[in-house]
């Protein structure tokens, strides 16, 4: 297929406040600067990127409901949802492509409950623990999901 | 550092069977398939790899132990010993240097008794249900854990 | 400071509603007539109002993370929010300035799924039971607060 | 009405120690200064005070039973009684006008035993953490209550 | 004996909002018509009756007291502090004639916290939920018994 | 210090029958008795004491909140309320200085009830059982504890 | 009677370390140093005292038997076997005379297993926390409740 | 075998108080009376009686243990050490033949704290509740065990 | 007395197995055989004897039962009804004579659920381990009892 | 199919001490005439054998992995991994042909940590408790389940 | 140090049945060859040695208190003691040097109420099942320890 | 016997990591130090040692098994296997011969998951806490445990 191969990637609740949240858990790169890495890696492996964020549950789904028609994959931090969001779950599980789930941080070294993601029922696959190293490799990863290079 | 930087890639048991377990599970792709698609990513990053699989416990942490000595960081994938070795999760623990959780399938949606990683316990980062690309990112993540770029 | 001082009011899921509300539990007064008496108060006060609602629990993070570069207090009511939402919990545990919560209704004295508030563990003072007059008095406590009339 | 609105303040077990109970917990104003607070403020609202203080369930008990007759409306903060005092909320029950419970600290972020009020039971309204303003508060309040202000 | 049979009739915390209180749990007569009936019955029996209300713990302990010298016996209806109070237990305890407990409702059909009486460790015998009717039936009971007809 | 060392001694509900109770469980002296002896005792060793009763919860703590301003130390024998009252353990708690409980009987040899005082955790030492001596050595042990005879 | 009134003073395991302990939880005063204070206090109050000390409890048990002729009370601190001595209950419920029960420290203030006592069961009283003068007041009660002075 | 066969009846903690222990419980036989009756018994039936007394945990073990030398059976009434001794249970173990434990009382109807027995892990038989007679019949039945009249 | 005095011997569930149970723990007796050993001893200490067998807990109660009339004393092995059978507690506690409770086997060696008795609560004394001897110093100590040789 | 069918029969930790463990749990045959009998019976039914023990977990499960390409089914004793090894139970999972466990004892009767068997998860038949006889039947039923005899 | 280090070895209750036991569970050697042996070590190892053996609690907590100014360790084997005794390890505890904790046999093999020792909280090292010659490693050990050759 | 006595010390899982790994809990010296040490005593007391380590369960139990036929006993620290491996006590159980357990550490006094160690139910004695003395005691235990010198 000559069409460009595209990709979603949608940050949730609180996300925004990465690089600026004073508590430094997420370290100092700001979601602009995660985005600019992403892109970089998009373009290299020739994947048209969309990135968002937001704070709301619906509109994250609303987003998910859209990208049905228009995005080849979904990768996605849902942030402070991850651990309650069926909303979330449901619109993925109804996305029929691949989606990957990325954590800043491994949160099965935190918290108790940040043990339990709802996304990763939904997820093709997981990467935690590599800070914004890891959104890049998610960007790597869906384009070979996409490629049908996966194995 | 003008020095090579090196990292061992441990694959626990059954790991022998990616690509030619009937269930499909894993896809299929080989070990030796996936260690030639880390060895080409090494080769990018400039990272020197080891690349081992055992179905032994014993074995697996006698390269732990001994890349003490010889590697910059380790990348794991316990297979079917993941749940259980407090063994393993002892030897990473004497490891000092970064070490990435791998599995190819995303163990969080299979049976509950594969929930619970003890290798996570030990582990910087974690990389799940990529399939075989989840070495290769594996790998770049390594390459820039130890060069400093998390970041 | 001459700097005027500057407070965020966010009504959260399902306060549009008062004052039409057939059931009544919440008075007459639409949201409207709450906000006027609010900046009738903070006109007396000399406190500069900021006055907001969203069913969207994602708008009101929204807010919440803009009011850290804004404003210098928030007063809240979360509504239907305020029992479970970890997000604004967390929104508001990022705004290192004084939060009040208020309640139309005495919370303590309804249903059991009422008697735990999220916003209480962020929050510097709680108002209940009070109705419209709540609002005002929270405008006038964040006003002593930020003056530093608090004792 | 052309006669003048009134209000009775009770306050309970060792909340005639605020000021000067050692532990500093409930700050450095004392309950003189707290009532010269509510009488300026009363004044203001054009409303008639009676401010007392008794360590004794019974005094306190029969100043609610007397305010049937000659009062419109009561804030009470039972101090140590809050917790334990079925005697007062049967009183403040029985008492057919407006009731508003103050706490000088935010109860609901203290010891697990000041989680719970029999007073918020009987109470129409609740300020709590705002220390003593909560108090002037709580006479705004009560005069708008009283003034059919309340929506 | 040619001397008149005495008794006291104790009413504790709130029992003087009988027939006054709104709502209506206790009916429509006041204590003031309570004391009528008991009092007719009394002559009747040829029972000498002192009738006394309290609201304080410490008050209707100095009574019990007090009755050691001077009364036969002590009808009792602690109200709200029939609960608590091991002070009243104590004080009845120590006296050492017949001691009737009464209450104007079934306490045990009620709240799960009115379901434990201290005074009923110290009575003879108890009447319960018979209204004003089990306070004649108490003065009758007590002389019955100061006459020695109990069985 | 010049000043003579005072200390007040507080007795709560129904020690006032001491001597007088037919249960005789306190024996045949009077709280008069009592008063005189440790009197006798304050005499000897330089005290000055106050010496006071009440069956008022209330009234206890009134006396324990003046004797921060005006003694040097406590005895308590806090009678009935021993077992629950919250607010005498919070009053002696704000009384920053040495407090010795009393009990005229061994209260671990009586009902499981009585196992449990509140007020020992507020206490310096604790003698029971010893009937009226038992105040008189209080007496002793608080001249003691105030000139720093205590080992 | 002309006769000299005598107490037996007994002291069971470890409390000959008093003083002498290095963890220091018992102050400074050794055993002797007790003894020298209740002597002192013996002499004036005209007691003649035994004082003994033994680490065997079938020591303790047969001094507590042999003093059943020859002493008119007995004063024990029974150390480690407080909490655990049967043998010395029975012992000392056969004494038919006066038992004091001393404990250095507030007991009901350490670690839970020291809160019960086996020996309180059959002491007339019980003296805690006051040290060294706890003996001594112990001594003091001794005489008087051997002179019939108790009440 | 024409050698006279010996018994040793041993009796424990506190055991020296029966007929002399104001409780009663025991009875009014003393020791010496149980003995004297042991002795006739043990005339009738042709056996050698040792019977002895300690309050010593010790010194009753050292007994036991000589025991092994010079008796063929032994009888014993631990007394207090029954409920908590395992040396006694170790050293009657040890002890390779006929044991039968005698209670004067029937324990499994007194205080919970001795329904359990160390010694009857290591008893042929047990009787209890017969008083001075169940000595008696001990020795009978020992007589009958060593003599193999046990069935 | 010049009658005779009589005990009934009531023997429960499976003693009738005594000789012939193949397990042989119960010995080589026979029910029979215990019955002429008890005859033999009654006839020696004048007492007459009803010597009884059931497995039926109803029949073993109404015999009880009927002995209220008949009987002096019971003798019981209630066999395997000793361990729950509340019914004979209740039978035997009616019985207002003497009760001996015997074991063939010291069942407080066996498995833990032979280590209660409830017959024991209704029980004068209790005779275990000694076999068929047990029986026959039942019959001795029960003809004491009757005739008053307890002690 | 003329071609000869083949069977692996694997023995796990410890099976090579079959009748040389000293304890005799297992009987007196060795694995050998284990062995024998299995290739007795193998030959009556036509069925070609490969018989290996090893007490490495990482043998065996490479031993079930090379079966993939040479046997036709597997006949299993994991000895002491039966319990623990998830590592066995994935590989058989991969061979995706019959698997039956054999168990020379019935161990459901012994401890309860031999209760649980991760082996039987992937087995399609099961025998216990049959000794050597059970890896006879074992080898019967193969044969029939390879030839399509099932049923 | 030119002074010689010593030691003593405190044997508990039973201890001096070793070697004529007739369970033979702890061999045939007695108490004097054992002391014999570790006598014969210390010469070697240049440790001066008490060796002492009691069945009294008592004169156990002697020895050890009596250590402090003596001796520069304990070696202790409790015996029967080592199960129950808190007098034996508050002893310990006061002693402020090494302890070594010895028993014959291996405890954590028998019944479970010895698999818990109050020893074991106040000792360096433990040695366990290795009969007298347990007691010789401990005087070894001991003087390893002395001359901190730990390690 | 004039052949020279054998043992085999095997040290289990991450042993090999003694002196050398970071966490400096086993102490300084080196698995080889230990060894050297053990020869050094091994030596002295003319025992033949073979001394051991891997991180293969298996291979500790195949040395387990081979020892059988080539050693007299068998000395055993298994590392992180103390806690878990059933192989392992399977293994020892069929060692006919001693077998001594060996921790650097005392683990009765670490993390609750390492106060049972499957090793000790095949252990004829344990050695803790006495670090690499503690092996060379054990070499010494073995010698005499195979030379009859046990008692």
């Amino acid at each position: 297929m000559t069409q460009t191969l595209r990709a979603l990637i949608v940050n949730g609740a609180n996300t925004n406040l990465y690089g600026v949240d004073p508590s430094g858990v997420y370290g100092s790169k700001t979601l602009a600067d995660i985005e600019a890495g992403c892109r970089a890696v998009a373009k290299t492996v020739g994947l048209e990127l969309e990135f968002r964020q937001s704070n709301y549950e619906g509109q994250l789904i609303d987003w998910i409901h859209a990208a049905r028609q228009t995005e080849d994959g979904i990768i996605i931090n849902a942030g402070s949802l991850t651990y309650t969001s069926i909303g979330l779950l449901d619109a993925l599980s109804a996305f029929a492509k691949p989606v990957i789930e990325v954590h800043m941080t491994n949160i099965y070294k935190r918290e108790p409950f940040r043990h339990h993601s709802f996304i990763s029922k939904a997820a093709t696959g997981i990467i935690a623990g590599l800070g914004p190293n890891g959104y890049e490799f998610a960007v790597m990863a869906m384009s070979r999901l996409l490629k049908g290079e996966k194995n």
